[in-house]
């Protein structure tokens, strides 16, 4: 058994994401404060989030559109003064926000490259994300990006054929058991959790318990250990 | 000399696009026709789409933000009642609108896939462009599908290597001069244009003249031979 490829998740594995989506939602808490209690609107925010994202799939420019419908529909169709305004300012500071890679990844990701084919797989907005990994100045380590619109199964089984020699030599690390872990693991890839302090409602699941290619790591410094270790342990 | 790979745009050459733009644009003229004419609008609207390219790309999503934005602009951030809601609903339908695909697409591309790769080269939003190639019924045919952030010669360069055998050996097809044809040439590829009756104003360009790689062809269904005539002409 040999590991020749390892894919990595990029919001909230590599760089912050979700802090700065819960700054903007905390922004949007003040702005409708006098309209509705915090939980009230977080939960209709969830709703119009969740109903849309069939439609709008992930990223800021959906989020931003959920708000000023969650903002309508709270307001009956007459949100006060700058509200929509400010909305919209939020979702373009959001999308110009600079990237603040996480610690240890510069050196993980360093030293996995010399060995290994480093793919990017990630979802969100192409032009946003592609962005992020330029400004993250992380670009040059990846052999490949894929911006994906679902991560799936059949999403990882594709990339790691493309970009690598299978789901069955290829590691997968990210922060959400939902997106990155489960469908990797269900596509015969090994998987590498890496919490973030913060997870979108819409990502929550269990970890795995037992699963034989699967660990939980507390940080992505002891990445390049485990996917090392990966070959020695099952050859 | 031979072609290996034909290259094809999706919107407004393999399906109706900008059409459902445009309706979406009537349809914001008579929501502000109280508040601004629409030659006004258009000019504001067009100012606001090309600030904001740069941070929300190409696609629905990004158009409904700015006509949202508009709307705040020419009405010092009071729109009329339901103007907002409207926009926000108009932008779900141009997403859920259904694929109309342009007469000739499905012999066209039928033909050339027995003799060529087509790859699907396409800017917009990466969940949206994904379901309308569903929708279209088409995607059985392309061996390649590239939803890209912007169409310039780095970008032809890297998909006709990646999915070809070079740019050298492509052709590429489009209605955009700009985004189809000027780039694609650039990088060594054949291009033919095939217009579409309406032209986003920021896809605007002049044809290319007396270029050797350059044909303007009245439809698709001229495609096939005048892909097969590169290889005789050129040997």
């Amino acid at each position: 058994m040999r590991i020749t490829t390892v894919g990595l998740d990029a919001d909230d594995t590599l760089w912050h994401n979700e802090t700065i989506f819960r700054l903007t939602q905390d922004r949007f808490r003040a702005l409708m404060a006098e309209v509705a209690e915090p939980a009230v609107l977080d939960e209709r925010l969830a709703a119009v989030e969740r109903r849309n994202l069939r439609l709008y799939g992930y990223g800021v420019k959906g989020f931003t559109l959920s708000l000023i419908e969650t903002a309508m529909e709270l307001t009956s169709g007459n949100p006060p003064g700058r509200v929509i305004a400010d909305i919209l300012a939020a979702g373009r500071e959001m999308l110009a926000h600079p990237v603040e890679t996480l610690p240890g990844v510069d050196n993980a990701l360093a030293e996995l490259s010399q060995t290994y084919r480093l793919v990017l797989i990630t979802k969100g907005d192409l032009l946003h994300q592609e962005q992020k990994l330029a400004a993250s100045g992380l670009g040059d380590l990846f052999a490949a990006v894929e911006i994906v619109s679902e991560k799936d199964a059949a999403t990882y089984e594709r990339v790691f054929a493309r970009h690598g020699t299978g789901a069955g030599e290829a590691a997968m690390c990210g922060n959400s058991i939902r997106s990155d872990i489960l469908p990797a693991l269900q596509a015969g890839a090994f998987a590498a959790h890496i919490p973030y302090p913060l997870t979108w409602a819409h990502e929550m699941a269990d970890a795995p318990t037992g699963h034989p290619r699967f660990a939980e790591l507390a940080a992505i410094s002891q990445l390049p250990a485990w996917v090392t270790g990966l070959a020695v342990s099952q050859s």
